[in-house]
This record gives structure tokens, sequence and C-alpha cells, in this order.
């Protein structure tokens, strides 16, 4: 035995020294990002022969961008923080190439670049984690599409934990994602199915299915040529006729304007105000985190803002949300103004935040309750 | 109207003015790859202040590495091909640092690192694409696993197309994927969903359920500890006591042996040897694409291989596949030979090509077919 093992070794260190040299390989082991108990967060990236790498991030109060210093290994690395507990998305540029995290699984898919994910805990699990509650399940849907050219579409659809045993309909929330998001933005970067469970667990949320479309109907980045379909116009002809008959007729939703609800973040809010208070007679609801908001929203919705009344009597939540320190917060806190000024019944809370998805999970666990009562 | 558009000319000409001085945005444009009819690909990445860009990916004959070269504008490209039909992945290599590619949104996710996917697509669709026929759902879920600390794991399941419409109880087979992959790629690489859709659309297959778990019980790239759990054991508990168990609770199963199949590929076929084979009560089909075929093969399964005539009665199907350019071809073939010479019932069936989901999907291809008759 101890002489097979000997002579083991030593065939093993006769084929590392005919074995071609091979760099160090730094990659196999570096760790980043790396989440101390403090809730600082250490980024690092191999990059021996680079001149500059630096690191952007959706964190509060994250500019200016820092510079990360390099060590004698080629690792360039810098530690930040401490962060608030929360899922954020981050990349590095090195010498000029913005890349995600080479070594880091956790992906944030976009509709053209990526970039990558750090989640930062506390010991006690959050509102937006994977507690040890019954988990509802997010189904991957593809259907051609009619009014995309025959395209072949993903949905993402959430369905709560009962949905399997039981004979019951559902209610349904269509969640809208923002500008260069994806399908799987809301739940691999919102984790919108682990904040629906947790409320369904803690009784604060009436069941539902929440039904999460691409949002960039039109090529993402390619300008649309003159007189062509705007995203948000072809975008609703898709909604309208593709991915709401694809929900009604895969699962089992509650019909009536009652049992349907809009909301959506950025770019998702602006579709959802646009869609939502277009359509009445489909939706009850109708949200906006850190929207979008439509500059024509006065004279597009003239005649809703004229008819108050009626508006307040069709419409049960009108949700409006943006972070203090959001770039676009004027545009919903106008709105808001707008919407009062002509005695439109709606709630705008404004947070402390940026225009990520720490504000826009905290606006989901605060909406979602509100719905189907 | 003609004023106040000259008036907006110039305003925005003020603005720009006005505006620091940006770097050319040649990424918000750039486009990359770009598949040429005749199925040649163009790669592309900006990098203007490196000084040497190359290019890997899981093509046959993808060696030795190309290395790009630079335009005027800092772009690098490579034309390569033309390629076989099929979805390929592929990294850059900017000075040392190997990315994805910046521009593409088409993500190979890994348990590691992260790479990127090009599809070169003929005018007649493939057997893995998304033809115009009934689609099947893919469902992520998410359970508290015991077997592996607690930790919450998701499974990607497949539903064929008409799960929800009849209430009928259907056989399943587990899929796992390779070293470094994640229960993502079956779905989002091997295109599994639109593989088992055309099947059942021309009548090739049974409907099925497939179950793809995540292969890595313990944390990939970190070594286990000296006398340590290996993750193959692991995940074998994993699968027994938590995967099995959560897609026999969730979803319409048929029970037996004769309805549980499993496959996999490369790490994940090493382990549908080690845990089919070694649960013939559980399982009745068992296949290896690419496997990494355990080297105690011939002791692990003795009993297995001495008793050939019992062996052969409870197996149904014994499928062994692999790439004859793949490098780790002999174990497949050995394996292969190591069963005739014990009379072990068994398709062996080489084709031409390497390591790579291009070779997977054929034999997903082939095998789903032969189960469940």
């Amino acid at each position: 035995m101890y002489r097979s093992l000997l002579l083991a070794a030593v065939c093993a260190t006769a084929a590392l020294a005919q074995a071609p040299r091979r760099e160090p390989a730094v990659n196999d082991t570096l760790q980043s990002p790396e989440v101390s108990s403090d809730h600082r967060v250490t980024f690092r990236v191999f990059a021996p022969r680079a001149s500059e790498v630096t690191l952007t991030g959706d964190w509060l109060g994250s500019t200016p961008t820092p510079k990360l210093s390099k060590d004698e290994r080629g690792v360039w690395s810098v530690t930040l923080g401490p962060f608030e507990p929360s899922i954020y998305i981050y990349s590095f540029n090195v010498d000029g190439v913005a890349i995600p995290d080479p070594v880091n699984p956790r992906i944030k898919l976009r509709a053209r670049t990526s970039a990558s994910m750090v989640e930062v805990k506390d010991d006690t699990p959050a509102f937006w984690e994977a507690r040890d509650v019954p988990h509802g399940a997010v189904e991957i849907n593809w259907e051609k599409s009619k009014a995309i050219g025959g395209e072949t579409r993903a949905i993402w659809i959430y369905t709560p934990p009962d949905y399997a045993k039981t004979t019951r309909r559902y209610p349904v929330l269509y969640l809208l994602h923002g500008s260069n998001d994806t399908a799987a933005g809301w739940t691999m970067a919102g984790n919108a199915n682990f904040v629906l469970d947790n409320l369904l667990a803690d009784g604060k949320a009436q069941p539902m299915i929440v039904a999460m479309p691409f949002g960039h109907a039109t090529p993402f980045g390619v300008p649309v040529p003159q007189g062509g379909v705007t995203n948000d116009a072809l975008f609703e002809e898709y909604l309208l006729k593709d991915a709401i008959p694809t929900v009604e007729s895969r699962y089992r939703v509650s019909p009536g304007h009652e049992n349907r609800a809009i909301a959506g973040l950025s770019m998702g809010g602006g579709q959802s105000l646009r869609i939502g208070l277009g359509h009445l007679d489909l939706f009850s609801a109708v949200a906006s985190f850190s929207g979008a908001v439509p500059a024509d929203f006065e004279t597009r919705f003239a005649a809703l803002l004229q008819d108050a009344k009626g508006t307040n009597q069709k419409i049960k939540t009108l949700f409006i949300g943006c972070g203090q320190q959001d770039s676009i917060f004027g545009r919903s806190k106008n709105l808001s103004e707008l919407l009062t000024k002509y005695q439109v019944r709606h709630t705008f809370h404004p947070i402390d935040g940026v225009h990520n998805y720490t504000v826009w999970r905290k606006y989901l666990a605060e909406y979602a309750p509100l719905l189907f009562r």
C-alpha cells in the first residue's frame, strides 16, 4: 500500500515536471465578492496586466466610482460598506471594458450587457430572502407571439405554494421590469417569489399569480426607425394580445378587472401607467415603482383626470413610489401632484433609496398586500 | 411647428456643447456575435487599451485559440466558421482576464465563472429549436434541503404541453448537468424543453416530466476536506432524500422504477451511472453522455456485472454515448467494453463531436424516445 502510494507520488511529480508551465491559477481559488459579518464587501478581480480597474454598483452613495488597488499577484480589490442588507448589482471596468465579476456565478442577466450580484444578509432572514416557509414556483412559459412577428417569447410566472394542491382560481398581478432587464429580473434579482412566499406565510397578502413578461418588444439598444412602432406601443399590444391570453389559458385565473393588477419598475412603471390607466376595463390596480412616467400624462389621460369621481370608482389601488435619491424622483413627485390637483385618489410613498432593486423589493412587499381585497 | 423644431434643435445642440465630452459609445451599438447566413460568426469586443485578446469556444476544432485583431476604434474581432448549426459557448480573454461577451445578453450561467452563447441556425428549425408546436413549461422549484444543511436549492422541472390540461400521471427523467454548470444548464444551453416539445409534437417520445436538479452539492471549486463527503456522495443523498421526494410530492408522477429514468452529461453522466445502477429498485433506465465514468466501476458494480442476466432483467435501457473527439472518450469506450465482456446489455453510440451541448442535445433527442415504452 505504502509502496503504491509512493509510486503514485513519484509518477505525479514526473507528470508535473513534464507538463508545460502554467500561470498560477489565481482565479481557481479567488473569492469575490466576499461579504463579512459587518456587511462590508470585498470585491476582487484578477487582472495582472491591467492599468486601471474601477467598480460600479447600484448601492446608495455609490458615486464616485471607487478605484481598486492591485496586489503582487495581480489581484485588484476594494472593500466597501457596510451595506444595508440587500442584493446589489455591480460590475468591474478593466481598462475601459465593463465586465461582470469573472468568478461570481450570480449574474444579473440583462437585455444587452450583463453584471454581477452580491447578497448582503443579516442573521435574521429579510422579507426578500428564502425563509423556511412553503415556496411557490416560477414557471417559464414559451409562446409564439402574434403581436411580435411570430417570435417565441418567455413569460416567467409565479404560482403560490398552494396552486397545485387546489382547484381554485387566482387573481393575477402583471409585474413589469425596467429597461435593459429581462423576464428573469424580478425573480433572479428582485426575489419576487420569496417576497410573495413570505407575505403569504405571514398572512399579509392574498394568494395570487404573478406574471412577469419580457418588456422589450423592439430589439433593445436598436433605435426605432422614423415612424416605426415604439417599444411601449408594441409591448402594450403584446401584453394584451399575447401575454394575458397565454396566462389566462394556461393557469386557473379569476375573471374580471377586479382580479387583474399591473405594476412595474422604471420603464415598466411607465408601461404600467400607460397600459393600466389606459385599460381600466382590464385592470383595477396600477402601480409605478420609480417609474418612467409618460411626459404627456396630463394630455394622454385628460379624460381620466377630468372625471376624477368616475376614475376613483374604477381604480381600487393606484400606487406611486420612488426613491428620494433617484435621479428620476421628480417624475413620480410631479405625477402625484398632478393626481392630487385633479383629486384622483392615489398613494404616493417616497422612501430613502436610489434606482435599484433594494427599493423595488420594498415596494413589491408594500404593494402586494393591498391587492385583491 | 417648424419654429419649435428649430428651437428644439438649437437647444439640443447647446445641451450637447455643454455636456462633458464622452468617449465614443462604441459598445452602445457594437454587434457581437454576428452570425451570417453562411454560418460564419464574427466575434467583437471593444477593448481599446488591451494588448492581446483571444477567444475560446466549445466548437469542434476550436484549438488553437484564435487571436483577434484590433481596428481603429479599439474593437477586436475575428470571423470563424462556418459552423454546424448549434448553440456554442465562448468567452474572450482580454489581457489575461476571461470574460463573457460584454454586449451579448445570452449568458451561459455556471457554478463559478460565466461565458456567452451564440446560436447558429439553418433556415429549417433544428430539433433543438423552438418550433411552432405546443410548448411545455420549465418550472423552478425551491426547497429547503435536508441532505445539504438546510440550504434552499432550486430544481428546474419541465412539464409537457398537456400537463395542465390533464389529470394523468407522468414518468420522470432525472437529467443531470456537468461540472461548473447549474440547474439552468439543460434548459438555457441544452434546450431540453424544446427538444422534448419537438419529439412530442412528432409523436417520437412518451410525454414525461424532466427534473433537472443542481449537481453541485459541495461548494464548487472548493476542495473537499480530507475525510469529507465527496460531491458525488452528497449529491446522491440530496437526489434521493430531497429532489425525488420534492418532485413526487409536487407533480403528478407515475409510481415505480419503470417510470423513473436517470441521465446526465459529463460529471452528471458519472452521477447517473453511480446513482442509477446503484439503485435499480428506483430506476429502470440509465444513461451517460460523455460521462465521467467512475474509475472503480468494475469493483463498485461487481455484483451487477457478475449477475448479467439479473441485471439485464432490471434495466430496460442502458445508454452510453460520447463524442469521438472528446478527451474523455476512452472512459465511455472502456465502460462499453467492460459491459460487453460481462454481457450486460447496453447501447454504446459514439458520434462525431467534442465535449459540448451540441453532442448532449443530440443524445437527449436520441435517448428520450427510448424511455417509458
